[in-house]
Parts: C-alpha cells; structure tokens; sequence
C-alpha cells in the first residue's frame, strides 16, 4: 500500500521524532503490534487503568509507564513517547485544544502513559489469510468507527458507550475472521457483533461517527469490533483538566511482533 | 470431594460472613472461579495494577474497587470482600502481623481491593476431562508452590520472582492440558514451563515453597503455571506500611461461571 509497509518500527518512530512523517499509520510496518496513546495526570491513572482492565476488549492495556517515564521499555525500548508520534492532541477540559507534532513541552513528570492495542494489528493477519479488507481496497484511511449503545463498565469518573470499528466480511469468511482475530485479545480480539448494527444502536452504516464509510460488496456482512477510540471518547466525557493522546490513525509502532 | 463441590458461591460467601466455614476452597464451588484478595491503600493501587497488567499470567486481574467499595460488583454483586472469605491476613512494613476472619474492623476508606484469578478454577476444567490431579487423589490441599528464577517485571515498588504451582500430568496428556488451560487466562492460562524444573532454578519438587509435596506416578511430568502467590510475595518484598490478603488457598468464590 505505501512505502512504509515493510519498514521497521523504529524507522518509522524515528521519522516521526525528525517530524518528517505526518500520515495515518494504517498498513505500516506489516507485521508489528500498533498503539493508541493516552497520558494522563498520575492522580487519575488508578482510576483509568481500572477502566481498561474492565473494559478489555475496547481497550487492551500494552504497557503503562510510571510518571515522568517517556520510554515504553517492555513494548519499544529506546523509543520516546512524546516525539514518536506522528500527531497528538493536547485536551483541556474535555475540550481538544491543541494539535502537536510533538509534547515535549506540555508534558509534566506527574503524567503516565499507556499504550492500548489497535485493530491496525489485525488487519494484516486478516489480509494474510486473503480475507478482504473493503476500506483498504476502497482507499480509505481506516475502518469506519460508530458510538454503540452498549455502556462500558465504569470506573471512577470514567464512563461512556463503547465506540466500534466496522469491517465489510464475506459471509462465508466470518467463521475464519472470528478465529484469527480471537487469537489478538491485544487487538481488541474477536468481533462483539456480526450483522446486526440496530441491535447496537447503529441505524446508518453509511455515517459513521468517525471516518469514512465504506461501501459493502454483495454478499458482505457487516462485522464489529471493539475499537480504541472507545478509550478517547470516554477521556472526553471524564473532561478532564487535561489529557494528551496521539491523533485517531496516527499511532505509536511498538517492536512487539505480531503473532500469527 | 466434599459437601461444598456442588454449592453455589452465595452460599460459601454467607458461611464465610457467619465464620462457620475456616476451610480451604480447593474443589468448592465447582465451575465457579475462584479468587485471590488483595487490599491496599490506594497510594499503592496504581502501581500495582501496572504490576499485575504486566505479569498478567501470574496476575489476572478479575475485578479492581474503587477505594471503600467492599462489594465487587461486577463478579459477586451483594457480597462483601471484608467478610466473605474464610481467612484473611494483615500485614504491616511487609510482615503478616493477624490472622482473622474479617477485616471489617482493620480496612480504611482508602483502600481498594483487587480480585486476581486462581487455579483453582481450572483444576476442575482438568478433572472433567479426566485429567488426573494428583494432588487431589493424594488427599493434599492445592498444588505445590514454587518461587522460581524468573524475574516478574517490576512496577514502582513492586518486584520480586515468579512462583509457581506444579501439577504432575501423565506425558501423554499435556497437549490437552495446554489446550484446556490455555482457555483460560482468567486462571493463569497455559503452562508457563514444562518438564524441566531446573531450568526455573527448582531443584527438589520434594521441597516446595509453599503447600505440601506431591508425588509423581510413572510417566508423569511435572508442569508449571503461574501462581497467585507471586502477588502476595511481592507485596512482602515491597513491604508496604499496610496491606491485607487471603489467607493462601482460602480464596474468594465469585459468581462468574468457569466457561469450559
């Protein structure tokens, strides 16, 4: 698809430190494990990580860094957190207020950082089994992600519905999807819905919440899975006094290998 | 093996509040999961959840509270985590100072408590498939423990080595054994280590750790999983000023039905 689709994660981290890499990393670095970014002041990082742990498949916890640690050493030794980023976003209040290449001047050694899994994980072991993936074939950055009706588990002031992605499958490839994405509980695993989005609140797949559609082919279902974003919108609705997190698409490449 | 196999976890739960049942629960409650119970100050929460999410195998988070909420509700709603064990243990600057069974008058509204699998739950998996636990034929109270040379990864102050139960399992029947265990990673998942205790730098089975010997028969090996002792080891190690857990192999019964 690009260039970068064989790269290794540390070129691709080291591209961005340099700011010379300002793009979506959907289909980057075939084969490795990608991450949502969250850092938070350390006096709510209890509270959220409770969260994750209940709320799993939304939001699989990779790594979570003590404050004022910027290197993830379990999951990406030698990188930075706070430069390797494509793009990140700076919250106050709830509200997004700023928009960074990098946040080494806003952060603070009171914030933690986690690192969440990303179906960018999956996607490729999905592709590798010659499953389709509609949205890469239609040229588009990333699968098209609804807010549900499904609450997640709350914890403290984190609370709010779980987000989905959603994937166009074959109908007679769905057995096979269910089974290798079950293998990947660190991305978001196995799918929480097949072919009922009324059930989950979702009226018109033709706009989602965030993204852009994607048409299905004849015989296509529409398949959900629990997706990260899940983790922003609920940060949005805790409002926070403030919060960073890298921009939807833009996410950290860990070294960690995607299993098949 | 004995009255309590076919109980449901209410019903231990209330002989535990009433301080009528001082037994351990190995073989109670079957096809419920079992739990390990830690309290601590939420001062040290953060660091060790970090810890368990990163030691997942050894710690699998079931269930985490918020500070002074005593009723996990996601896994026993209408419980109470400061009466509802058999027996619990306080521990102070890191050494069991009482043993007692409830804590109703020793907890604080500051602290918070953390439900972590046990392999008590799957131990009944292994005898529905006629897996024999030799441990159980050979009238001993849960598998014996071992501290190992691997290190957990350490979080904050929390640090220390992995221990683990043995089970011996006929040579031929530990695929199953790996596939059943594997299942469920909510009782520490797979074998960590198979066959070779030297390599965990055990050197006599005779002499477990924790828990009594159990004999191998002909053509046994022994087989290693991860422990929930690990945790409670760890808490000796960072010797925190307050600290209160189950009595080891007097666990919290949930109502969380084991999934076969």
């Amino acid at each position: 698809m690009n260039s970068l689709t064989d790269a290794v994660p540390r070129t691709v981290r080291e591209l961005n430190r340099l700011n010379r890499l300002n793009r979506n990393t959907s289909g980057m670095c075939r084969g490795y494990v990608q991450a949502n970014v969250i850092m938070l002041p350390n006096t709510d990082a209890f509270d959220f990580l409770r969260f994750c742990v209940q709320n799993a498949a939304a939001c699989p916890v990779l790594e979570v860094t003590a404050p004022g640690q910027w290197e993830p050493v379990l999951t990406a030794p030698g990188s930075d957190l706070r430069t390797d980023v494509g793009r990140y976003e700076v919250h106050r209040d709830g509200v997004r207020t700023e928009v960074r290449t990098d946040v080494c001047d806003v952060v603070d050694d009171h914030m933690c950082s986690f690192l969440l899994g990303c179906s960018y994980t999956f996607e490729h072991v999905l592709v590798e089994a010659r499953i389709p993936m509609r949205h890469q074939e239609q040229r588009i950055d990333g699968a098209p992600m609804f807010r549900t009706n499904r609450s997640c588990v709350p914890a403290g002031r984190f609370h709010g519905e779980l987000v989905v992605t959603m994937r166009p499958i074959p109908h007679n490839r769905i057995s096979e999807t269910v089974r290798l994405t079950a293998a990947h509980p660190e991305a978001h695993g196995a799918p929480v819905s097949v072919g009922c989005p009324e059930a989950l609140g979702i009226m018109d797949l033709n706009r989602p919440d965030w993204g852009s559609p994607v048409a299905l082919s004849p015989g296509d279902v529409p398949v959900f899975w629990a997706c990260g974003v899940t983790a922003t919108n609920i940060l949005r609705n805790a409002q926070l006094a403030y919060a960073i997190t890298h921009s939807s698409g833009f996410m950290f490449i860990t070294d960690v290998e995607v299993t098949p």
